[in-house]
């Protein structure tokens, strides 16, 4: 029997019965509890695109590491709060060979995981000068960074870079900059979730802005090296990976080791605090905490209060997955183009179902293949379009939840594993087809 | 050669170089790296009684499960945000087996220890009704509890339980409670630094009092059964862990694997929420967050936000722990009695040197052996005291920085491991008293 969409009314109800206001507001575990009872009901198994979870195993030099390290004991201390020198130094290595900026192993500080990179960000920066209160966001991104700002009571500006790419970007930031209240500047660079990418002429602009008005730039780089077009797999080899890092100092880099070892269970990533930032002493700090320097703020405060560290035996295996990626013996972004397989193949069967990009290009160039990507289909509001999908079978969060002002969804490739999963996709996409010409 | 005390201007010049203002007031850390650098310039090996590391090995059956939980591939992905269901299962067994109290599964949240455990709950409970925005501290405690709040901006309230036990203790209470602004009181029991005990007559008052000012208790045991006056190492047995539990139900009962299991490197806690208060809805979270209980919000924001839940092997590891303990095959209780001996035999090293317990007494009995203890000399003030004892090799913090209003150093007894410590530790008693009389 062909599987037929599910009624609106069971929907309606689903979203109703768990209190949600607006579907198109919907955070991603909402949409996910939504999604499972519907699945529940119609007894179709979904296809799941909502999530950034990895679909590849752990690297496993990374897990035999850290199986060592419990075996020699390592669980019963505390991890040292600078960090496992062995990790800080590899890291140094690391953001060397595929980014090619210099950062000392005393920056280079694990957290846990890169949500907690960006907390402890984000309470720093807003706190080291009394008036720069506020963080901007280069939208789209990702929808909790601003929920730890609401927690935090920290404020923040957005706005939608999909029209302010190249040489329209600086005017748009200093309308935000010259207000003098904006202490930093945050995106991620691939962009999750439109996976466009910043020009090197863009991070021009950024790093010149952030000298000019002495902000701090958050580059969140969970998905690092994962701008297909170029291949950036040699350790210390050009093309690198593109960073407002050539542009300014006043930067921190956010690393993580979820995505690119997919790793993302055991909580681990970095923090990377440019050399000169790290030593910069603000007064306020040193009034406060009796300690001025950015960086050691950042590690003795900020995040010492919150977790006393990142969990010791996970510092290992991160330790000897950089390493392994530095040294040639394991090419994290081979295996990672799995995902550039995977987004290549799923886009054309949107595609030839009538969907479009939404941000499809970086100026000139088409978007990279990744681990994310936009859709929209004609111009159906994201309301209708999220709903319509949910009820055949398709979940995925829709894009004003991240910041844009564009109608579409996010698409992540990530659990699009096999031949039938392909096939089951373009099958429930030419069921919305049908429900949406019905419904027309 | 006999080793004699370290000139009193090389500690200044060290305490001046790190930017100290007052010795005093110096934290675990700033003490650290002075007696870090006495210990380089002098050549003498500190003992080092400053910090609360555990001193056993880890509970080698946390070790095995969660290298067989990283063996089985579980690095590669996210924990479910609610916790590792088989460890939220045995937490609420190990909550009835050694407290019995009843917390059902979905109050017991794994947190990236149980630091991360306090720094949620204050974000919370300080969040959760408009103008009762103010925590008590029950001190002596934890001195980076109170950092906490200051990196969050939230007020803290605290008074010194010296001078306020038994019965005396309702009016202290009520004097800051009749306020309206408290949301929260933390004490932890056993007590860090004092290793005094809440009475059954005091928790209920404090327990009343919750219940008359609807406040939420932060109840933080650590040191869980480390009160070896009684026998609390057979599961579903008594004597149990005494608790606030028994006399409300506006409580979280934070929990840490790193005491009770050696645990710490792991960096895994739980966070175990009563049944009544997590499903207690606020009015202004529903607001917020579109959440009105508290439990919920405490998960899927605060601790989400945060670093996305707690290290996933970490939590196989707490798991198969609790496990063996409710089933009797680790008697954790029994492994930690290593450290009352080791308490009872430097008390007496103390006490023999002319040290007297600050904290001695729970009312009418003598406190018990365990992890910490506080002791004084004669009137030395903190300074000299701390002073005086780092000239001749002994490390540990002064009391003032714990709340405390008495004279005294919190002794931490976990590394004191064999003879030889003993002996080192007496000698450089005598070394101190010397000093003092010279100087007298």
């Amino acid at each position: 029997m062909r599987p037929t969409p599910i009624k609106k009314e069971i929907v309606d109800t689903l979203v109703e019965s768990l209190g949600i206001k607006d579907f198109a507001k919907a955070t991603i575990r909402e949409v996910k509890q939504v999604a499972a009872k519907a699945e529940k009901e119609s007894g179709v198994e979904y296809i799941k695109m909502e999530m950034g979870i990895p679909g590849l195993p752990a690297a496993q030099v990374g897990v035999d590491a850290q199986i060592k390290a419990l075996q020699d004991g390592i669980a019963h201390s505390y991890p040292d709060i600078q960090g496992y020198p062995e990790l800080k130094k590899q890291a140094s290595r690391f953001v060397k060979a595929f980014i090619n900026v210099d950062i000392a192993p005393e920056g280079c500080v694990p957290v846990c995981g890169s949500m907690q990179g960006t907390f402890a960000s984000f309470l720093t920066c807003s706190q080291a000068t009394k008036g720069k209160d506020t963080i901007l966001f280069i939208d789209p991104g990702f929808p909790v960074q601003k929920m730890q700002l609401q927690v935090q009571g920290v404020k923040y500006e957005t706005f939608d870079v999909y029209d302010f790419r190249g040489d329209k970007l600086g005017a748009k930031l200093e309308s935000y900059l010259s207000t003098g209240k904006i202490c930093a500047i945050v995106y991620s660079n691939p962009n999750n979730p439109a996976w466009i990418c910043m020009t090197e002429e863009e991070l021009a602009i950024i790093g010149d802005l952030a000298n000019k008005y002495d902000v701090i730039i958050l580059e969140d780089m969970a998905y690092l090296c994962m701008d297909f077009r170029k291949d950036m797999s040699v350790p210390f080899q050009p093309p690198f990976q593109s960073t407002v890092a050539r542009y300014t100092d006043n930067y921190v880099i956010l690393l993580s080791g979820s995505k690119i070892f997919s790793y993302a269970g055991e909580r681990i990533g970095l923090s990377c605090i440019s050399n000169k930032l790290y030593h910069r002493e603000y007064p306020e700090m040193k009034e406060k905490w009796g300690i001025g320097k950015f960086g050691d703020n950042f590690i003795l405060n900020y995040l010492y209060v919150n977790t006393s560290g990142a969990g010791h035996s996970a510092q290992y295996a991160l330790s000897a997955m950089l390493d392994a990626a530095v040294e040639g013996r394991y090419n994290f972004v081979k295996e990672l183009r799995e995902y550039a397989l995977r987004a290549h193949r799923s886009r054309q069967i949107f595609e030839d179902n009538g969907f479009h990009l939404v941000y499809d290009r970086d100026i000139e160039q088409t978007i990279s293949d990744g681990f994310f990507y936009t859709v929209e289909y004609k111009d159906l509001s994201n309301k209708t379009l999220l709903e319509s999908l949910l009820r055949c079978g398709i979940i995925a969060i829709p894009l004003n939840t991240t910041g844009s002002h564009q109608n579409g969804i996010r698409v992540c490739v990530s659990r699009l594993r096999s031949e039938e999963d392909f096939e089951k996709l373009d099958a429930h996409l030419k069921m919305f087809t049908g429900l949406v010409r019905e419904e027309e």
